[in-house]
């Protein structure tokens, strides 16, 4: 049986694993990223640990999900927010000069994407999921395939108008979904909420070290100003989520990223608006539920997208 | 040369035509619906009028386009807003059985975006279609195929939320893009504009026969109460669009439908908002445009739909 190699490749840590054909982590490994290296000695490290990785097994491809614009038809990176040295690298190339083997690169969230959608099987074949951190991003799936766009920009949920009178966005506009449910969104809300009670309450929650992890957790315990900032993440979540269910009709919206393990405190939120706003027949076609592979998602979803484009989906499954 | 079949089954006419492989259509002709009449018969009439259009020219398949909601995969018309007595009929059985060709059901927003989509080749291959009429609708090409979402619901543009405190929907939600951009709720537009400037001006406008037209021609006018009419709609005609831009980075987003001719009037506020809520790349890879097809769009996308399902798309083009 041949395994495939999944690369995450981020701005702290590029992880390796090697992957089974039904998506399975068989082994993994973590190389540092170094800003200041470009990306050929990087692929020299990345290419020592994944053969040690792989031991004697055989490998059959290599799956790269990479933060940035991707050109994956080309394997471009394109543009390159966490390391400026590679943007415009051809890391299909660099990548099949060390490894000799058929290489996909994608942009990691559209490749957590195709993860998530993969170990679900048919259930996951039209799948859409949402990445909280600091950002918010994501990446679709519709009819098994992603979708990247004309130019690879396609997925950036985070930056669907909710309210278009609403709070700036990092990116230039106002009232994007991130500028709510991304953690600074929500650290803003919180703030708000605090200022909105009188500053002894600000002051409490809006120290340095204030965290939307922080905020949410105050709003399990029943905090009123973290509630508030949970109500405001989810709901306005839930209305971007609505408007994904009456244009894409996915069987599932898959929520990871650092913020997902504090869902449970907006999916109410959530579910109440995607009632309000989305048609019910829809809405009832969707599952609403966290990430299944974790800060596995870009690693497996990028193995198993090398693996589909060495042989045809529908064959292979 | 073989041509291939069109039939757009509306709610008052069930238009037929001949379609080149090219997309251009040979000849054309109309029946009339018949409310109280059952698909079988219907089909008795199309096939004689599609007889008659192809004269001696082989047919190498029927592509049909209808309002409601469809399972393309299995030939039935699950919903049919217009025509309840056909609902859950298997159009694709009965339309094979006169035909006996092969037969493609598609929504008929779904099959005029693929027909858009079509005529534009490569420039067409990621394609958001937006209808605008009584209702708002769409449907979307990525990478050269329609997306249905899982259930065949997918597409339905005009109830993406474009301001969760705006007016009351038809379809039950509040600030549906078609509750803006809808002809009803571009002449509620033109009602509460004049309404904020005196009830004078409100009954010149807001008669019995006043249409959604009429608003768009006053804007065209300089007439203040149809200007700002124009701009809300405007404005969140742009908002949609922009969100679509960042979620999907089509290259061509057309719109279609009866108030498209009116276009002109809302399209500097749809521009205005790209530019304000969609990232710069994405909007420059994007026209947005008028349709080409025009009320063939639905004809000529069910035809080279059913042509690209009976001869793999990409070896035909």
């Amino acid at each position: 049986m041949s395994a495939w190699i999944g690369i995450d490749i981020g701005g702290t840590n590029i992880k390796i694993a090697t992957v089974s054909p039904t998506g399975k982590v068989l082994a993994r490994g973590v190389v540092e990223t170094r800003a200041s290296e470009g990306p050929a000695p990087a692929f020299q490290r990345i290419h020592e640990a994944a053969r040690y990785l792989a031991g004697s097994q055989s490998v059959a491809g290599v799956g790269i999900g990479c933060a940035g614009l991707i050109d994956a038809g080309r394997g471009i990176l394109r543009v390159s927010p966490n390391m400026p040295a590679w943007r415009g690298a051809n890391l299909g190339r660099i990548a099949r000069a060390h490894f000799r083997l058929p290489i996909h690169l994608e942009n990691d969230a559209t490749a957590a994407a195709f993860g998530e959608s993969f170990v679900r099987g048919t259930r996951g074949r039209d799948l859409v999921f949402i990445t909280l951190g600091t950002g918010v991003g994501g990446g679709i799936v519709a009819d098994g395939r992603v979708i990247r766009g004309v130019s690879g920009f396609g997925g950036e949920i985070g930056h669907m108008t909710v309210d278009p009178d609403g709070p700036p966005c990092r990116c230039g506009s106002h009232g994007c979904l991130e500028a709510y449910a991304g953690s600074y969104g929500i650290v803003r809300a919180a703030r708000d909420a605090a200022e909105a009670r009188g500053w002894k309450r600000a002051h409490k929650l809006s120290g340095k070290a204030v965290t939307a992890r922080d905020v949410l957790d105050a709003a399990r315990r029943g905090d009123s100003v973290g509630r508030a900032a949970a109500r405001e993440a989810g709901e306005h979540l839930g209305i971007a989520v609505a408007s994904i269910l009456n244009v894409l009709n996915p069987s599932a919206v898959v929520i990871g990223g650092g913020v997902a393990g504090s869902f449970d405190v907006l999916a109410p939120h959530v579910r109440r608006m995607i009632a309000r706003h989305a048609f019910a027949d829809t809405a009832r076609a969707a599952r609403i539920e966290r990430s299944r592979l974790g800060n596995d998602a870009a690693l497996v979803g990028a193995a198993m997208l090398a693996r589909s484009s060495t042989r045809p989906v529908r064959k292979s499954r």
